[in-house]
């Protein structure tokens, strides 16, 4: 799994900058640890982060085994994506030794979402300490907004991160 | 997969009383539906309801595949679980040709969570008209909370289903 420069704007990271990046999020993107298994049942594809900025683009392959009945994709896995594209978007901006915990998570239901690719954009949207705000939202193939989401985290010692939230 | 009539307090619905239910929730825990798929893949099974009170207790089994790099369950899997306790409390109360549209869910994490059976337990906690408000809960194999939500539903017709969120 490549990580992607993205050229607009200018801003996103080099390739260089990304891959120059350790820790366990930069690690499991950069090929150097295994993608989380988590991270692997959502489909989960990392695009692009910018991390001056606190920005991250990430990809889900919905599948049809997160349907309901109807074929929709069921609001819990849009739920999970969500968290796994805010908590990635702090991710990205920490040290090597940090990871973060993700201590509330809210969901707004927009559209329905069909099986297929579902891109997540995250943001950290403000860090005070070891406390962020964090926002993301998911589109379909047709480009409109799934679901969107706010959260907020706490930076913590990585070697804390079994017993956190 | 047999619901189990729950005895204490007696205000558990009788069997035969589930038995006679119909409607995409209860085809699916009577057996006469296939399992949702999205509910498969998080392990999702119905222990009992109370229809009279709006509550609702189901079970999860959290795989290894949900966890993150420390070996918990990662919150994303636990806000999907969530959804698919506090959705089916409503779901249970709906007539045969009703169905429930989740439009948000707000999750809080309580408790680091470890592969294995997580129980749910949902609630509606107030209906007006086409608009409730349903809670819930996950609890691990040591009973304490792991996390914890709510969110607001809408009850719609079963035939505008594929249209909603």
């Amino acid at each position: 799994m490549e990580p992607i420069r993205h050229d607009e704007g200018g801003a996103m990271q080099s390739m260089s900058d990304i891959r120059g990046r350790s820790g366990p999020f930069w690690d499991g993107v950069n090929g150097r640890a295994p993608v989380p298994r988590a991270a692997a049942t959502l489909g989960f594809e990392f695009i692009a982060a910018d991390i001056d900025e606190g920005t991250i683009e990430v990809a889900f392959t919905a599948s049809e085994n997160f349907t309901n009945p109807t074929g929709n994709v069921l609001g819990a896995f849009l739920a999970a994506m969500l968290y796994d594209t805010v908590g990635p978007a702090l991710l990205a901006t920490l040290e090597p030794d940090q990871f973060q915990s993700t201590l509330d998570l809210n969901v707004r239901f927009l559209r329905p979402a069909r099986p297929g690719r579902i891109i997540g954009r995250g943001r950290v949207v403000r860090r005070t300490g070891d406390l962020a705000v964090l926002e993301g939202s998911l589109t379909g193939a047709d480009g409109a907004v799934i679901a969107m989401a706010t959260a907020n985290a706490r930076v913590i010692p990585l070697a804390q991160a079994r017993d956190a939230v």
